[in-house]
């Protein structure tokens, strides 16, 4: 049975700049969504920020099982609200999947408690992805690095929590290391965040981020496990005194 | 060197009932003050709702190293500001030790990411909290378990993040289980949310509760470690191409 | 395509006690095949401490791809090559499910690295399971908790690393609680530890405790993921100085 | 109250290398020996492989707070039941500190469970030793990063669990990266592996490095926390059926 994913992606650079959108013609989405149709085991749609309520109605939410993200000069433009009823998804059990950026979303900042901050820089350098847990389901299919010939470099120190697994850790031209992949629970919920993926570089066709990021839609999709129940419980299990 | 502690208080169960008032005459954070006060090390303060920016200004809580949280009936008053203030000081390394109530204070939510909520009784139960983590420096001088003969009932599940580590894990009465000591680390500064201290049982003049909010006011005291630096580090440390 | 199993155990109990051959007549570890059998999805063989090589052979080895234990009684018959055998097939990816006494035996001991020593008691009391991270895969299809009428009681501290999964914790009636269902990973090897399952007890005929084994062997079962090479690697990938 | 600390040397590289012994005239462990007293707190002594167990009888032990392990060539002339007699101090309580080679030690590796193989490189490369949890102990008086002009290189993937915080990753200019400050807990005792200290080079003296060798021996000194007991409790804390 298909895992229905939803990319969504803000879409702006992409109609904004003549060499973004040479690079995704089709907007990030278009490139993500057909990586993940392609790899099997999906039924994908995308949603964007400039539509009615961002593309994120209660209906779309109600069947999305995993979510993927991508956004960068526009976080402030998403809705609180919109915001509110992603995090509660994902407390139910709706996975997500964030990319670069994404990394100050609204979204993945509610859900993390910190700032999510970190150091950059685009200097067209190496970046090598290396995996440190390799019994991890998102690694399937992988070798013991990726190499990405041209990305804009994210360093050191990533204000976010410890991550439950650490999948991979890059290695930077430049002189940084990064905590790339990162495993989170939230509730019934499951995150991934993955670092590659500027927009001016065509990451989101490389067949192994594309792997990558498919595997975790896999990884990331909802449990069918017990219906979390909460408040008062008037009445003991057991006999009290 | 002693460790500025500020232990905020709701303060108003005890001043709209004569029977938490019977137990708590001074508040809440008086017998918490006194219990840290008393175990050494420590300069307490005290802060609550209903002071000037709930006491807790720049000024307080640029001196604060540790913060003490108690809140039950009022979550909702407390201002976000005040909240992402506090947060910015957790991110910048203050500790915090979060109790009881506080699970759902916007403030916790806030570091978590997540509803925090949970099961609940009152029934004058019994409640035996089991150290798990023997080498961990919050148990540093108790036994092998802490013995509430009443207390309120806090059961699974408890929707926060998996802890960083678990310390104590609480048998009830009813049948209940709940993770009842939680480590967390948000951007440079730790968290430590501990379960017992219902307003109508005297929880905070039993010496071994006392013993564990001193030893976590240690424990989640900042660290003069790095300066973290953000942003774009156009320079690269190594030479790129 | 089918996940193949091996379910090994000791069966000496079941040979040696008329009480315990009336519970499992053809042993545990068929109770267990029989329930991985009928769950789908597995082929399953089985295992026991008196064939040659206690039934793991490096050619059984080689295909199993989740290995069920459960022993108790003849930990120190199990020779210490077959267990450095067996840990090295973790080591190279393949799943194992602990179960109940198998927590002392040394092929356990050897991957966590400490006693796993615990406290127990047989008097025949109720056992609660609670979920605490409701949306992992193990829990797929189990309510907010599993009751056990009857098991023996295994108690804090349990001597074993901290979990990177914690998923059930148990009550038990006569005041204890358990860390009941961990999970760790060990090379490219995943291990579940699951406590349930005294001797004199029908819990592998229980449904739910049958369900949540079968979701373990699926958690646990090998990821194709990077060939991990290790040793001197005299070219790097960049230029040195 | 100092802490004692014993720092463990191998000492044979010292002995058989002109090269080394120049680098390390009173051997490896008088450099760290030094570095450790002139930190103040501790009270330092060492042990060498070549003296009558290991330097390491159940007199030093006993007083012995954190162990400092240093080997490399020599892992196997380390005797069985030494090491039986560590680890069983290390569930009591006593810290250790596992630096550079020491990951094959075979304490380490049976502390861990897993092989801890990894990949390395002599090459005289720049490491940098990025620090990604900047709120715990072990960094405190450290920068965003400690620079090494020449280090023999440790590259993923390292064989060990998942560290329970993960404190400092290098990178490497050959373009590798490694998870080289771990933390763990086994039984009561905590363990922190640091990757620099190649026989060659003046690791030892660097005041950083000093620093952080220091700050984890603080770290892991015991907790005077709850005896551990277990075995048969035959008398139930509460009432049974």
């Amino acid at each position: 049975m298909s895992i229905r994913v939803t990319v969504w992606n803000e879409y702006r650079h992409e109609k904004e700049s003549e060499e973004i959108a040479a690079v995704y013609p089709n907007g990030i989405h278009a490139a993500i969504a057909e990586g993940l149709q392609a790899s099997g085991g999906f039924d994908v749609g995308t949603a964007t920020l400039d539509e009615p309520e961002h593309g994120l109605t209660d209906e779309v939410l109600e069947k999305t099982k995993v979510l993927v993200w991508w956004g960068h000069k526009a976080h402030g433009a998403v809705s609180d609200e919109i915001v509110t009823r992603v995090q509660k998804r994902v407390l139910d059990g709706m996975g997500m999947v964030v990319l670069h950026s994404g990394h100050m979303s609204k979204i993945f900042m509610r859900l993390m408690g910190t700032s999510c901050d970190l150091k950059w820089r685009e200097a067209d350098e190496k970046e090598r992805l290396w995996v440190v847990s390799p019994g991890h389901p998102i690694v399937e299919g992988i070798g013991e690095y990726i190499e990405m010939e041209k990305e804009e470099m994210y360093g050191e120190h990533f204000d976010i929590p410890q991550p439950e697994a650490l999948v991979f850790v890059s290695w930077f031209e430049g002189g940084e290391v990064f905590r790339s992949g990162c495993c989170y629970q939230r509730g019934a919920g499951k995150i991934f965040y993955f670092r590659p993926g500027h927009e001016t570089y065509p990451t989101y066709f490389n067949p192994e981020i594309r792997r990558v990021i498919a595997n975790a839609a896999k990884w990331a999709a909802p449990v069918d496990g017990p219906k979390r129940t909460f408040g008062n419980i008037k009445v003991p299990l057991e006999k009290i005194g």
